[in-house]
Order: structure tokens, then C-alpha cells, then sequence
């Protein structure tokens, strides 16, 4: 990692090195793939796999989609005590919410921590996830120090695996990018028209609608209030100005043809 | 609904009457099931499907997994017009950040927006997912008023269909749950006018520049692009849309004098 990296590229590095996704019991292939592609599309790699149901297997690598070097590098462990060796913070993912368990946390919140700690302290941090129906057994709970619960509509409150790891991966992503403004902003790239051209802007406007017999000259200024509000708020760029001022020219050169 | 209703609960409720979740062109029926799924999860209920390849179909069905009440209510268009027809605030989902385009926010800031609007005005929103490898085309983005971003890995960038749709409706049921009240909206009280009414719009203003010779009928397409651009920006409410097509049909009229 070069020296130069931005904080941003350094905690993402500590989250690639330092965070684990660590699924339980998984029964369909499939879900296996699909959470690889949902933890490479937010940048983390290290997948960890407690007695897969199928693994490897075709389906698998079909939802993987392009995330298969994910797949080639997963850890496939006898238990969860294995896969969570060398790890300070373990979360899990939990649909319930259990009497006498951990603390419970949303997922931006586990996400806050995860990113603080292993960006301070270099902590080793497993997320857990459990069997598509059943989840986490109460003693795989009990080695979480919080649970990280997504807060479904009560009514329906599964969501399927890969989806949750989604949302996990996410919000880890969306911490270690916090501060993040993205740059393609439309406001902002090109130069906008400045008080002076919107002035202009607004008589060339005043007159062309008088020429075209739209305003009353006697009384326009309600219309041009109006006018002001809405091109104001759209806040034109220098270049869409221009368009503007010409689409008034070729209305006005249009009365006299 | 009732009076004792909590400000979160009036909420959830505004969005499921006023937010559709858009899928366009999807080529894999489970992709549907997944993103019904994900959507019933998360408290959303109302599923637009433009086109769909496979519909009805098993592999939705089975990939839905209990939320085939959302699929059994989806509503079939022939066209994204269709499916947008009654919207004002219209939000287009995209991987890639895009010149000339609408202004471009995270999950969060979109679902903030969205609750924000729905809470305040009761507008009704549409999110707008398109084609499994390639996205929304131009022409379709030129009908959001603000594209959302998923700030993915870069090297890897393409989320599936359905997790894409788990993200936003993560999103936009933690803002939700936030507790979060609305500011006064920066656009007021008014109605703003829906995708309809645009469409409608610049299919006349198009008319209007080539009748007054502003336009190149052969290849208006560029043009036609920013003048989207700068129009969606402003947001224009239903009185300044009937003021701009009172404007153009002046313009249009003057010719024949």
C-alpha cells in the first residue's frame, strides 16, 4: 500500500485484510455465490465458509459472477469456533432479537464500529451469518459480542442471505467512505451563469414572451416572478444559458419572416 | 389508518401508497422474486415490471419466497412512461456516473429525499432499476430527476438486480426509523408536475424549436438531452408547466400570423 494513500484507501485496505464474512451451515450453493459478489462489489474478499451444505458447486459460481476469485479463496472450516480464531469483534447477524444475548445493533452502527476498530487498533473482526431458516443456534450467539439485526418489516422479517450480507457489506462501505461527496455532482462541474447573464437572461425572456404575445406589457410582472422562481431554481450553467438565450433569438427572428 | 398512528408508522405507510419500485427490461425472473422479496422485507409493496422478459414465471415465484403477494399485485407496463405515469419525483438507479446527466446521491441521501417527499407533500416517488448488464439507457435516464450511486468497489462495480433494490429499501426504511422529520422543503407547497406532464412537455417543446427553427429536426437528440437536464433540475411545479406550455403554444402560433 503506498504511502500516499488517502484515509479512505487505508481503512478500506484494513477492512479487505481484517474483516472476515463468516457463513454458517449454508444449504444452497447458490447463496454462497451471491453473497461473494455482494462482499466483492463493496470491497471485501475474505469469505469464510462453517460446513457448507455444497461447496464447491456450479451454483455457486454461476451467482458469483465475476466474484469467483472471492469463491477460490474461501476458507471452508470444520466449525465456527475455527473460523473465528485470531478474531477480537465477532457480530452476528440476527433476524430475532433473543432475550439474554448481546447488545443489539443496526447495521450502520455495527459497520461504525467495525471500521473504528479496525482502523485504530488493527482488530481482526468476523461478521457471522447463520442457516437460511433457522439462523444462529443460541451458542453461535454466544460468541457474538453484538448482534447486528436489520430492521425488517415485522410482518416479514426473512430476508435471504446474500441480501443481508448486501446490506452488511454496505453499510461497511458507506463508513469507510464517510466524508465521501461524490464528484459528478451536476451542480458544480460546469460553470454557472452568473447574476449578470441571468439578468440578461431575464429581460431577453421578458421581451421575446411580448413579442410572441405571451405576456401582457402591461402587467408582466407576476409571469416574470413566476419565470425568476423556476429558472433560478434550476440554476443554469453558462453553457445552458446560452441554449436558452438562443432558443429566445430563433423566436423572436421568427415574428418577422 | 389510525389517528394513534406513531410519525415512523404514518410514514411506512405514505411509503407504501406512494413509492413503486421500477424493474425495466429484466431479463431473469428470479430477479424479480429476489427484489419482491427484498422489497416486502423492507416494507415496500408496490412493484412496476416495464417489459419483463420472464413474467409470470417459477423462478420468481420460487425466488420470492413469501412475497408473492407482491408479485401477484405487480403491475405489467408496455413502456417506462407507463410505469412512471402519476410520478413527480422520479429517482433512476446507476453504476456508472454519467456526463450531463441529473444530479447524482448515495442510497442515503436518496431515501431521505424520498421520505422526505412523501412525508411533506405526498408525492409519489419512483425508483427506477434497469437492464441486468446494461443498466438504464440514456433516453430512460433523462427521465430521473436525480440518479442513485451505490459507491461500489471500482474494480468491480455491478451489483445484482435484486441486491441493488435491497440496498435502496434498506435504505429507505432506516430513514424511516429514524425518527427523522422533514425540513420545510426548498421547493414549497405546490404540486409539482408528474413524469406524464414532462413527457408531454418536452414532446412540445421539441415541436416548438423545430417549428421556430431552432432545432434540427435530423438530430435534435443532443439537444434535447440538456434542455432535459436543465428542466429536471428545476422541478417544475403544475402551474409553471402550464406557463411553459402557454409559452410554446405562443411561440407556435406566431408563425402562422
Amino acid at each position: 500500500m503506498s504511502t500516499t494513500a488517502t484515509p479512505q484507501q487505508r481503512t478500506q485496505q484494513r477492512l479487505q485484510e481484517n474483516v472476515r464474512i463468516v457463513l454458517v451451515d449454508t444449504s444452497h450453493a447458490g447463496n454462497i455465490g451471491a453473497a461473494a459478489r455482494a462482499m466483492k462489489n463493496m470491497g471485501l474478499t475474505r469469505l469464510y465458509l462453517v460446513t457448507p451444505r455444497q461447496f464447491p458447486h456450479a451454483d455457486a459460481t454461476a451467482r458469483a459472477s465475476g466474484a469467483d476469485d472471492v469463491l477460490a479463496r474461501a476458507t471452508v472450516c470444520a466449525s465456527l469456533d475455527e473460523a473465528l480464531v485470531g478474531c477480537r469483534l465477532v457480530m452476528g447477524a440476527s433476524a430475532r432479537l433473543r432475550h439474554l444475548s448481546a447488545p443489539v445493533q443496526d447495521p450502520r452502527q455495527c459497520a461504525t464500529r467495525i471500521v473504528s476498530e479496525v482502523s485504530t487498533e488493527g482488530v481482526e473482526c468476523a461478521l457471522v451469518f447463520g442457516r437460511e431458516h433457522s439462523g444462529l443456534t443460541n451458542d453461535e450467539l454466544g460468541r457474538c459480542h453484538f448482534l447486528g439485526h436489520i430492521p425488517t418489516n415485522a410482518d416479514y422479517s426473512s430476508l435471504n442471505l446474500a441480501a443481508a450480507v448486501q446490506v452488511f457489506a454496505y453499510e461497511l462501505r458507506m463508513a469507510t467512505l464517510a466524508g465521501y461527496t461524490p464528484e459528478t455532482s451536476a451542480e458544480g462541474s460546469e460553470p454557472l451563469a452568473c447574476a449578470d447573464d441571468m439578468e440578461r437572461f431575464y429581460r431577453h425572456l421578458q421581451q421575446t414572451l411580448e413579442t410572441i404575445g405571451f405576456l401582457d406589457p402591461a402587467n408582466p410582472r407576476i409571469m416574470m416572478r413566476r419565470l425568476r422562481r423556476l429558472f433560478n431554481r434550476a440554476r443554469p450553467e453558462e453553457v445552458e444559458m446560452n441554449i436558452l438565450r438562443g432558443i429566445l433569438s430563433a423566436a423572436q427572428k421568427h415574428k418577422t419572416q
